[in-house]
């Protein structure tokens, strides 16, 4: 396998060490700064450096472009411009609606690898890094399933879970778990930091509670301002329901009623315990074989009923016909449960499934 | 040392059990629940349990009251009434202001560990939890200086750290630094798990922001609706606040004003590493050496004076004169800074101060 990372910090790092590690490939990289290069080399994170992104994408199989999120349309266009037919580019970026709507290329999937929040730079980087985590892919109607699943089955040889989701879908769900909690750290260290100064007390130690959510405070600019902007939208949606269940709490303490209260911390208790049972889903794998006609997003369309549905697909290849009029998806899904689950889904898009 | 605890759940079982083993102390417990007076006596957390109240109060030198909010003002009552003029009775609950309006009685002096906040009961209890805790102190001018120092030296016998705070202070700060994460969590919690399923999406598995932020959602309410009630003001405030922080990052973001979200995110990294330094004062141990009159309330005015400045006492004792009018205080202050600034503190209160 041939990889070519563009941007090498942190997560293209990592993506370069655990490519070389793990899949045995030869990677070329490219990074704008000569530092990052350097580092990257000296690190053993790339076979090579390239001159330019044209250099480091030209005979690749794969390409990841991890530069940060408001130079992504730029990098994955150059990336594209040079990437041969057969070839899949994917990113990193924290938020999937722009690029992906910018982008109509079937050799393109939209990538979001939930890792590396606490740290940046190439020195952090680690081929573990991604070891158990999320990857969310985007395809769209317009993804190629071929080049879907050579993207699919690499970011599993890097140790994550691929799952995908539609670009919308992810762009809300990211603003409700990772970008609202990045806001609301900020505003509680701030308004702490205020409280403090008013109280004219300086604190010795605060409890686990205010360190464990404020751990993202003041996260960097580099990467956050871009993310904050870029989902604005989907942000402000998730921003006016905590103002909304804020006064909702503020009314009932007013109040002094304590049914209110007890009820809604319930709620909470309820809503925090379903969440963790949705992630905790797993189990033994179960193959599914699925024949599917050889026509334009029937492996995205596959792969994201199944993401919606909380369907993991531990991994995936993928057998054309000879004639290659269709051909055969095997999908390796945790679980029986989510097995059945699958086959009724898939049986439901229309597709002969068979257990293996 | 003779100990009494009353209310044997998770932090009185945990003070009964350092009692036992860091202080030599004999302890005596009682609780309300046959269950947990059984358990404490299994685990050994107690030497004896008293038939009610006043059994395990009789003949303590201090009395730790550790049940939850709602039932401490009657629970403290019945302490004072049965311990003799020389017993210093405290709590544990985490708000202040009710409790210490509520006990007019030099011999009570308000207390807060922050620990212990994940778990409950008094099988989880042990004897290392307050180990390196702030443990707030709330004395008032009716305290007798004697007995807040004999509490003080206990603590910092269980493993604690005493900080004397005002009441409303203290409850002020909490707000902030407590109880507005808390409620924030369950804001997130229940945000995320309405956002999921708008979008039909079962999501495998959240980033690290939203599992830290999350932690404490839908903690116990057997804990926290009386908690939630005892600060309601305070807590209203602090919504308030958050509220107002909320707006502002959303008319940032409606604008899509790169340069005021980068400069709101900057903010908020300085007010996180503000906050982590002025909690990470320490260093040697310096004796100051306090010359002060007999009077009510020198000794709480010490206290509050060095715990508003953030300057930790980290062990203190009280040197009465043989004909008692007046008496010097040996406090010891970690780190060269905050034992000069101390020095400087009881200057202005008008106490002579000796560098031992």
């Amino acid at each position: 396998l041939r990889v070519g990372v563009i941007g090498l910090g942190l997560i293209g790092g990592s993506v370069a060490l655990a490519a070389r590690e793990r899949l045995g490939a030869h990677v070329t990289g490219f990074d704008a700064s000569p530092e990052a290069r350097e580092r990257a080399l000296a690190r053993g994170a790339v076979d090579a450096i390239a001159p330019d992104v044209a250099g480091a994408v030209a005979d690749a199989d794969v390409v990841w472009v991890a530069t940060p999120v408001g130079a992504l349309p730029a990098a994955v266009a150059a990336s594209l411009d040079a990437a041969g037919s057969a070839t899949v580019v994917t990113d990193v970026g924290s938020t999937k609606r722009r690029i992906v709507a910018a982008v109509e290329d079937q050799r393109f999937v939209g990538g979001h690898p939930l890792a590396g929040a606490e740290t940046a730079g190439i020195d952090n980087a680690r081929a573990d890094l991604f070891a158990g985590a999320t990857w969310y892919l985007t395809p769209t109607e317009r993804t190629s399933g071929i080049l879907f699943e050579r993207l699919h089955r690499a970011i599993v040889g890097l140790g994550a879970q691929p799952a995908a989701i539609d670009a919308a879908q992810h762009d809300a769900v990211l603003a409700a778990v990772s970008h609202l909690p990045h806001v609301v750290a900020n505003v509680l260290v701030s308004g702490a930091a205020q409280a403090l100064a008013a109280e004219d007390v300086r604190v010795p130690a605060a409890g686990p509670s205010f360190r464990d959510a404020t751990r993202v405070a003041g996260a960097s600019n580099a990467i956050w301002r871009d993310i904050y902007l870029a989902n604005a939208d989907a942000l402000i949606d998730r921003i006016d329901d905590a103002i909304a269940r804020l006064r909702d709490v503020r009314v009932a303490l007013a109040a002094a009623d304590g049914d209110r209260i007890a009820a809604w911390n319930d709620a909470a208790a309820g809503d925090r315990r379903a969440l963790l049972e949705a992630q905790l889903a797993g189990g033994e794998l179960h193959e599914l074989r699925v024949s599917v006609p050889n026509e334009p997003g029937v492996i995205a369309r596959i792969a994201l009923a199944l993401g919606r549905a909380g369907v993991n697909i531990t991994d995936m290849a993928l057998y054309p016909t000879a004639d290659a009029t269709s051909g055969l998806v095997a999908l390796w899904i945790a679980g029986a449960e989510p097995a059945a689950r699958a086959q009724e889904l898939l049986g439901e898009l229309g597709h002969p499934v068979a257990r293996a």
